[in-house]
């Protein structure tokens, strides 16, 4: 996924230097009230409902001493300028995805999803008990920023396409909407990577500019409607298999918060976290339901011999991010060390026991 | 899992029905000063844990205001009797899993783990996003009790033996300490189930009275030292594929809190949820890495013979369990229902994904 242009007229004018007198919130009859910029529109699933969630536990948790307001993409500041807006003290928190703004640091990327990457269960367990939420807010601390976990997308699907994704040759010569790292990888399988936003694609689609096409999965997909042009559906993704959303407060509002306060927001942050996950999950297995029995949809499995080539692919990419700059070579490396371990645990638990239940029939 | 007796001098004097008049929870200078009840040891891994992450964010989080104390299994009410104190009114809430209390309803063991069942992100997008938690406090009603998430073990381990349970007719005779659903299946198949407090496991097997045992995972196994008598560890766990700990209020104190104080509540046992599974899963990893490259253990993955036995016998548990009475049937068919649909999902995102990664060496 990636929401360049994601709103049409999402650019705003440029928003001047104004971070010493913005960077304490505003206070209004003792209630402290902030800004909060998102790159989606308000109300798209998941999405912006997520960071409407978020806004909403600490609004009413904090009886109305907090007052979070929300702004959808574009309407404060551009959608993929959130980070920008919250570094310079214009909005006092964003809800986004980091690794739109790899652009300021490369270390960004696993701090959302990269391919080949964690899962949504197990990027929870690097940030929160293995040393990742430390690596991000070392990150952010370059940019005047305070990092929390926004909810997760869960795996990413593989995208739709005219035909069948069968072999490495039919991705060869393919011209794909798939952004960043996604693309990349890619791009060295042969295939031609192409950059839309999400209002972009169908007609895209429709005009024949692009033969193929991911975004999210089934339930933010079926909203778009590729299935009306496009019925090969693609599974798993390897580009993102568990996209992180993420929150940030400019570190100066945020060093101004009570540890009251501060609690506040890390639990809401978690919680909304826990929430969103839960709700693409659920919504998923709707849309994909639908998607299959009402529209005809077909769906088919990544054989191994190109997961296998998108995997090699995959890890050449990482290691050229990697090699950044000496804070991504960090973070890489927690990353690589933990992905070792974490792999090992998921296949004896959930990975084992998926495969293993459907062997038995239980109507 | 299962804790019965857990503490060595767990149980306590009876508490008298004193509800009405604790009902309402104490107030001291303004402050809400509230009980906790737990079936842990304070501070025991991930459960007691967990429990007081839980009451340290709503006491923080609210700056003082609410005040939840802490109390150990048996400290004030037996480590099994959290759900009775808190009907009573002896408590104000309770951390528990509530599948201990199936004697009450047999539809409680759908909200903590059957066999067969959920896995920690399929039960939290049923009762966050799939009508879960309607039902969950329909059976609560009957006893005047609000529930809600406390927190995930995730895929527990099918359990330590002294020779590889390699097929059915290793567990034909078997004397295993899997209490509750679990042991009714590996009755079924042929073996003897041992109903055991986690502090008797230990003497058990080096007496010879087991031949084999599970208790959670890695994580929480190790803590009691299987590893040093038996050293073949099978995965996965039939029995308990994601059990989720659960949090419990008595309703009239539920309903005397502010709409604020209900939201903090419920964001903080979101954020709770999702932190001890994170937890769970990262401690499990290193844990298990410990196992096997410290302590020698050999670890099994179950064939897929004797997966499908399991399974088989476990349709047939829960189809007996599922009939028990209206609201437990009805409550087995939500479960059944989305379980089917969640099926897909998880085979399509995670379970495919996390398979075929596997196919590349990323060193």
């Amino acid at each position: 996924m990636d929401r360049r242009k994601f709103l049409k007229g999402a650019s705003v004018a440029a928003v001047g230097a104004t971070a010493a007198t913005l960077a304490a919130p505003a206070l209004a009859s003792g209630v402290k009230q902030l800004k909060m910029v998102t790159s989606w529109p308000k109300g798209f699933p998941g999405l912006g409902t997520g960071a409407q969630d978020f806004a909403d536990r600490v609004n009413v948790a904090s009886d109305g001493k907090i007052n979070i307001k929300l702004y959808g993409g574009g309407e404060l500041v551009h959608a993929l300028k959130c980070h920008d807006a919250v570094q310079e003290g214009t909005a006092d928190l964003y809800h986004s995805a980091d690794y739109y703004y790899q652009g300021k640091s490369k270390a960004y990327n696993f701090f959302t999803a990269v391919p080949f990457g964690f899962t949504a269960n197990e990027i929870d367990a690097w940030i929160q008990h293995g040393g990742g939420q430390a690596l991000w807010d070392e990150v952010g601390e370059q940019f005047g920023i305070k990092h929390l976990p926004g909810g997760n997308t869960g795996v990413q699907m593989g995208g739709w396409a005219k035909k069948q994704l069968a072999t490495v040759d039919d991705f060869k010569g393919l011209k794909m909407r798939i952004p960043g790292l996604g693309g990349a990888v890619l791009k060295k399988l042969g295939g031609t990577p192409v950059t839309l936003a999400g209002s972009e694609i169908m007609p895209a689609l429709q005009a024949g500019t692009i033969d193929a096409t991911e975004w999210v999965g089934p339930w933010n997909d079926m909203a778009f409607g590729f299935h009306k042009i496009v019925k090969h559906f693609h599974f798993p993704g390897f580009h993102e298999p568990g996209s992180m959303l993420g929150i940030g407060f400019n570190r100066k509002v945020w060093d101004g918060f009570t540890p009251s306060e501060q609690s506040l927001m890390q639990s809401c942050s978690y919680a909304m976290n826990n929430n969103t996950s839960a709700e693409f999950n659920a919504k998923s297995t709707d849309s994909l339901n639908l998607l299959v029995e009402k529209h005809g949809v077909q769906v088919h499995e990544f054989s191994d011999e190109l997961f296998i080539a998108m995997g090699v692919a995959s890890k050449e990419v990482l290691d050229e991010v990697g090699a950044a700059d000496e804070i991504t070579k960090k973070v890489y490396e927690s990353f690589l060390d933990f992905r070792k371990k974490a792999l090992v645990w998921s296949e004896l638990s959930d990975g084992s026991y998926m495969r293993k239940r459907n062997l038995v029939d239980f109507g």
